[in-house]
């Protein structure tokens, strides 16, 4: 038969998400003076008639991104539409339309469909974007979501153009998703020994709520445009703080330093942290599916941002010669290395 | 555990796809100015400074679309793109930007995913599209590619605007993607029980080709523009001659007259089926994967497109009331009826 016969074989995992995807899409052209910013930011800005447009896409796939044991389908379409408007609201714009597809096997009932665009719509309306297309087929085995989000910019803020000097602010608080998802396997795993036990969640309300039904800082790109501040770059947290520091200082070619004591934690994460003897800064910096933003201003706005309930200074760039540090609460420095997405590894 | 209890259960099969778009998306509303059309075309129409986008999202899925067994992977990230691109040239745009995201299980090396992009490559630079996104994420089966294409068009075309007494003229021949399939599939079994056996597919190289590595018709956009015809509606034809009509008819509110002799088969068609003992009608009328565009031109552009060996004129519209009819050789009039899509059935 007519069939690829490669001799050689390199594992993904030796890549990694992100030196895949650098890897795979190294050849490719931009041809297009349409074309402002192709790969390698949270979107792909485009410009018809001068009129700047982000795009974005993002696939949740069951068994990779979600457990249905845990994740009731109206919250996965909830889900689906906020990690790409996210990337949207990363480069400085407004969120207009999304397209959603789904591959779906024949175990899933049509009510569960239906749970599952109702998630949709709902985020649709409370986030004001438009659904305008997609597709539906079958899967020979279980749930996937693709969603691509379309947004609006006059100014678009990419992970390339922060300085030394500029000031590190990230926005709400980190590491609650990460732990909200242990607290459901753990639960998970009580149910299997014994299904009739009722589980305590009250404790961990806002830690659930942030993996099951994350929102995304719509309000945050107004926020900065209100208060006349302009950052000089933007990046939304889905893999982890230092992950996506890294890009940051990686794409602008500037260095940082972290204070760890400056680090938004709620104090639902600090106490689920003490209780499963996880360290609440690993998590922060490691644990991913915050969609919150993270963002360099330039140091004469600090008076701008100072006390603003929304936002954390928790660091400054340097030259890049200086590297990437976190400057621990004992005051020592610990270089920041990713440890985020790992989805390729077994 | 936080379960969907859901008692009712609905067979996704009982809807058939475009039942079940209709029905999950029928809450859906439109709020921007910018949405000149949502889902319900080949593509969404969108309006940014007077400048009109189009945006179509496909997803092609393992073991549902395709068969690696038969498929080379370059040829399947071609076609990918090309699937795509078909839908944004049905609705008489030209094509510009594609993002790509890919699901990928452990089983694949690097191997396979370099050549998978090497075919979207390819694709990409032969019809002049930026590659300029994408999400790379792994899955616990299978390989899952979704592609989202965006184009420009001054003048977009609906499926639901063709007009009682328009001539409905379709590109290229029919039927040839479906019966490469048959071929493919049939020298599978034979591989199976003799992995030596070498098979001649010479008598079957056009429609192979038609399966493996179909091309879209960004010609034929070109060519109406050259020939000064406006289409009153276009569609392409993926999922089969039958089905295309009934949704322009439908949504048009038109009847038609189909006629049997003026379909185009290519020779390989005709003498493969044969073959099989399949009728060629029914293979061009049900087949589907042709990526062929139909489109209605009202009666007085004729004389433009006469002869012209890209297009076949194969029938005309008719008032909604007469119905949607075949006219056989035999001159007998047979009721149109869908069998394409049937994705959902087990």
């Amino acid at each position: 038969m007519i069939e690829d016969k490669n001799q050689s074989r390199t594992d993904l995992s030796d890549l990694g998400e992100f030196g895949l995807i650098d890897h795979l899409t190294k050849n490719l052209q931009i041809t297009h003076d349409s074309t402002i910013k192709g790969i390698g930011d949270d979107a792909a800005v485009l410009k018809f008639n001068n009129k700047k447009i982000v795009v974005t896409t993002d696939m949740l796939v069951e068994g990779v991104h979600f457990d249905l044991s845990y994740m009731p389908l109206k919250h996965l379409g909830y889900k689906a539409i906020i990690v790409n408007l996210s990337d949207v609201y990363a480069m400085n714009a407004k969120a207009t339309h999304v397209t959603v597809s789904i591959a779906v096997s024949n175990r899933f009932p049509l009510e569960a469909l239906e749970a599952l665009y109702e998630g949709i719509e709902t985020a649709a309306k409370l986030y004001n974007v438009d659904v305008v297309g997609g597709d539906t087929t079958s899967s020979t085995t279980g749930l996937l979501i693709s969603v691509t989000a379309i947004g609006e910019t006059d100014h678009e803020v990419y992970r390339s153009t922060a300085k030394p000097g500029d000031l590190l602010v990230v926005t709400g608080d980190l590491g609650a998703a990460f732990m909200g998802l242990q607290v459901l396997k753990r639960e998970k795993e009580v149910y299997k020994v014994n299904p009739n036990n009722q589980p305590d969640l009250e404790p961990y309300t806002y830690i659930i709520e942030r993996q099951l039904k994350p929102e995304a800082r719509q309000d945050i790109v107004k926020l900065l445009k209100d208060l006349d501040v302009k950052p000089t770059a933007m990046i939304d947290i889905s893999d982890g703080l230092s992950s996506e520091i890294i890009h940051i200082c990686k794409q602008s070619q500037v260095g940082c330093d972290l204070y760890e004591d400056k680090i938004p934690l709620d104090p639902q994460v600090i106490s689920t942290c003490e209780e499963f003897n996880i360290d609440s800064t690993t998590v922060a910096l490691n644990g991913g599916e915050d969609y919150e933003l993270l963002f360099t201003i330039p140091q004469e706005d600090f008076p701008k941002i100072k006390g603003n309930p929304n936002v954390s200074i928790i660091g400054h760039m340097k030259e890049a010669s200086e590297g990437l540090h976190l400057i621990t609460r004992a005051n020592t420095k610990i270089p920041i290395k990713a440890q985020g997405w790992k989805n390729f590894e077994s």
